[in-house]
């Protein structure tokens, strides 16, 4: 690819998080430059957002829609070669569809859409129509997860036996959408987020993110959720017993209550011969431990990893990455499957991102996870994909 | 009291691990003296262990009954102010009874008996005897979880909203029992160790722990135990749910399968308006998280901790106390209580040790954990005491 | 400013490690596009880089004097509105003032120039074109930091008694630099590095970042520089006693054959009412000690932060912001200045990036610090800019 | 030896310290039984605390003097088979002198005398009278530190080329000593304390710890001490450039008016082929850091130690061990050697405990210290033993 690749967004105007964090992600390697967008469903509000963001007036669209037929008519000098959907859960399906149909290639936020009968549809287009499609389960981006994969992959920590894994957050601890506060308000209503809270906003990255580790996929689960603020309408807090497929056995909670606690997400998986530690808020270590030698810290940007992950890294050792870093290297892989499909090309069968299989599996996490609980916390069946 | 007071041993001989503990747990701090046990059940041996630890050989018995009988006739001059039981499980209660009846107090390592009947038996003979009776969960001992106790008791966290207590250890991911390890073959062996191997040596610890520390009380659990290393008779690991009464939900977790784990008990306690952290491998700190103002360590030895704490820390902030210090904070508690038992006075009410009524909560722990986990890890109600 | 910031380089092609740096660091927030370059003094070599940077052909420059004399030329409307100089030090000053000379204004990588004088020379250049110049001492764009200096600014850690700084690498600890690695190469060489080397390449950030925090200037200072790898040219470590002006005391150490220390830059700050403590491993959190209260623990994002720090952070709390940031952050408050600049506005005089009289006062530590060295180890003043 | 070792006390009653702290480490282990004391110059207050601490009234003495008359008297039955001075500074030397001259072994506290002269004497009394003194530098008697000393001797950090000590402590930032405060008084009193205060105090400890495990002696040093508290006669922190025999450089600082520092002696030893860094306040691990490998953390109890530190750690791995476990290890050589003393052995060779030997290095280096900093913190040569 001689030039940089042209992308547009689907919501990420002023006040949202995750859209700046793309915007961020997409280009700090100099590889893609952003030209439209419908940034916001208000028209006036998105002309505003794409001038802060240095877009062409004529571009930045008051409706995805507008978007999706004007950015399709234009020649191939400068069309887009992707669109970012940003927008709340209930808003992913949606422009999803229409810019796939439209030939355009996407990369969406979690969770993948607002129930499972939209993530299988969804599915169904991506295979049909051949666009790339990627999911941005972010934390799978760090390179000491990809180690870590790759660690358990080697078999260096043998059959594994157990899986804990924990993303706590304090910030919805009180009532806050009740405050008008924007991320805190869809998140925490059943129209746009879908039927889980917590368990689908960041629940699903901990399912991600094990499953990503260790392979394993879970066969049955008993969840006990709960919604502790007084008046909310989903799910803030939820432990979780996981059976795994093979043997294993896992817990993972996730909350939203669990006050002074930031962005918690951590991983321990025990295998028979060696157990590994990840936490996400020091994303550049990764803790190796055995039965009989001293515990080991493997840190980003050594020569002792696996030369693959070479490209995931930007600077070295003690050099801290961090979160955005993580997330970039979602998009490095995206790029090159992307420039593959726009130039024709086949895309490369080993680009690492979550794809919309993962999607469908988030998806049935969450509905599992709600059966199980509503059910008064009951074991249920993971369903197959 | 003008005196030391005198002990005497049931178990602890040559190659034990907890007896060793127990006596420098009460020979620390120079206020009582080691004069008497059966430390073993083979007569050699316990004469052995006798001269090692320089008790007279006189007074080193064949077994505990000789000993009780022995004992209970010497002089009140240099008569037995108490025992302590360092036995295999199995051995805890015949030993208590005993010594309860003729007249001697006792401290007794955890869990309590071999089975929940027993415990119930023994707490009717302590209430009848009115001796003292102390269990050694020793993890309470620690002066930074009674600082944690103070501050859940004086509303810092507010109302708790939920638990997470943690112990995984990881000396058996092998079969190590048919080495013939000592340690390891009792603890895994139904006949010695009772209902539970984890749970029952470790798991009730860390129930222990969170019921310290909060005041909680589990209303129903479901637990899910496994037994990882093939050929183990109990429980090697298990993850369990817990409701407490009140609304408090939890995860108890403890493993002994966890390879690389040493002894890494640790609780988290989420309040409406603060979380405490505490991690009993760096016992010297205690975290306090909040949401709208920096995260604290508060640290053993300052000023700022609750000043009916004073007694229970040796040396100033930064000098690290351990494990066996907080466990000779349990032997000053129940010194205070013997004392007063042996003089004739009232046992002081404000001695924080735990007793029988704690060595019966753990029982029923175990045996709802076990029975829910062989109901097909189904949430059954924990019973009153 | 309704347009991206236009922006060329000097230095930084392939193979180049600070380069990329500045690149991720000037376009992550999407203010600004690079648009020219002499990537290399070797020109096919530039133009190779210039290509995989996505620079038009015409304006990847066979060296910097072609370039500034061809960028002059070019017409308003896409003229540069600053060059970023990345090549090794000896390299620094010339094109710095033919640029400024020429009406651009300049980023450039630490140390400022080669020498003493050369900064002298320099600084009378920027005062007399009156360009923006910025000097890249990247660790104080980390917000923590901002918020140390707020705080002893404050007066929340009374008089500052002592400083300790400490900047150990391990990398360089074998004669690395015979293996032809540029990196090493050139720090290590006295034509290209200058009088020192790792204090000239870190020794440098850590004067800089303590004067930062602290305000504090030295007033003498007792160098002890080592080379400890055989066959090396300049120093690779050297131990510092310092006595600031307004009689704090403090230790500035640093060394590049730390063996296993990674980038291991970490301040301590002692008042006499408070102390704080920053790891630059670990820069989302803030350490802060004081005699009778609970440690705490200030971590980014958090609402209890300065809110002027506000537009230096980008994610929540958590979410780990790390080196990249950080010097992205320089980079946003030398846009503010930039952008003024080139609109004919008065540069705003509170933008917080490291000046040419931050650079003076660097090479005056170099000097000093060499002088004192060389003669024994001596005691030395530190003189006035 | 078939019972407990006997000793007696000079100092430690009641509001005392350290003596508490011996008493406790000296018990714990069961080897000792304490039986006289002279525990205060006042001789009610030396009968009150034989008293708490259950010592025969007719053994617990007005005086050092009276107590050693009138136990050299007693039948070897019952007589005393050391003695542990834990008087401040100025009162180590004369009792030391007379119970050695006795006939009675001596275990002192550091520093060993109140100057360099003294200690010199009592060298050589301690070599005439070929009774066993050991001085309580109790930092080397924790199990990491040990392995640390095996590893450098067993060459797998390669020549070690730079080393950092620590030991900065806070309780000292205002004028305690004002306030009456025991501990605070006699440490800054030059009458009691000697020629250092801070330097003596624990500087001492911070040298005798970079001694024990590196095996390097100081060649030069240059010193800057610092008294920032108002009032205070002794100095209160400093920092020191060392440079050792055989090429090593190093940094020593310590302080008392590090605010909100408690106890944190720390050192870190770098070689041509790996580094080590311990830290007091966290006692069980021990990092090792490699150019090419992951970090290690090696912890207190694993079968990966050296076997021959087995005696030193007396409970499992992540069942933390602290200070006064440590210190209990200098008293369980110290045993070693009396037991053998006593019994008319010879004293075992390989008994690991500081001597007289180690007394005089630290008063040479308190001596040369205060020397340099008096001269305006010029290098200074460290004089041969």
């Amino acid at each position: 690819m001689n030039r940089k690749l042209r992308f547009g967004m689907i919501g990420g105007g002023r006040g949202a998080f995750i859209g700046a964090v793309h915007r961020i992600a997409a280009l700090m390697d100099g590889k893609a430059e952003l030209v439209a967008g419908a940034f916001s469903s208000d028209a006036e509000r998105s002309k505003a957002s794409g001038a802060d963001l240095f877009v062409d007036p004529a571009r930045a669209y008051g409706s995805y829609q507008e978007m999706a037929v004007a950015e399709a008519r234009r020649p191939a000098a400068d069309r887009l070669d992707f669109v970012v959907i940003v927008t709340p859960n209930h808003q992913h399906f949606p422009p999803a569809k229409l810019f796939l149909e439209q030939g355009f290639n996407v990369v969406c936020d979690k969770p993948v859409t607002f129930n499972l009968a939209e993530a299988k549809r969804l599915r169904a287009i991506v295979k049909k129509t051949k666009k790339v499609f990627v999911l941005t389960h972010n934390y799978t981006g760090n390179v000491m997860v990809k180690q870590a994969r790759l660690l358990v992959q080697s078999g260096a920590l043998g059959h594994v036996r157990k899986v804990i894994v924990e993303y706590p957050q304090g910030w919805l601890s009180t009532h806050l959408e009740a405050s008008g506060q924007k991320q805190a308000a869809w998140r925490t209503d059943p129209k746009r987020s879908g039927a889980a809270g917590c368990m689908g906003d960041i629940g699903t990255h901990a399912e991600n993110l094990a499953r990503y580790i260790t392979g394993l996929r879970i066969d049955t689960l008993c969840a006990d959720l709960s919604t502790f603020v007084k008046g909310r309408k989903l799910d803030d807090d939820g432990n979780i017993l996981l059976r795994f497929k093979g043997g294993a056995k896992g817990i993972l909670h996730s909350s939203q209550i669990c006050v002074g606690d930031e962005n918690n997400l951590n991983i321990r998986v025990y295998g028979e011969k060696a157990a590994l530690e990840w936490h996400q808020e020091y994303p550049n270590e990764l803790v190796l431990k055995f039965p009989d030698q001293p515990r080991q810290i493997w840190r980003r940007g050594n020569g002792y990893l696996d030369p693959k992950l070479a490209p995931f890294t930007r600077i070295p050792a003690g050099h801290p990455e961090g979160y955005l870093e993580a997330f970039a290297n979602l998009y490095l892989e995206a790029f090159r499957a992307i420039a593959a499909e726009v130039s024709g090309q086949p895309i490369p069968a080993d680009c690492d991102f979550p794809t919309i299989d993962d999607g469908v599996d988030g998806m049935l996490f969450i509905d599992t996870v709600v059966k199980s609980s509503k059910a008064g916390a009951r074991w249920t069946k993971f369903p197959s994909a």
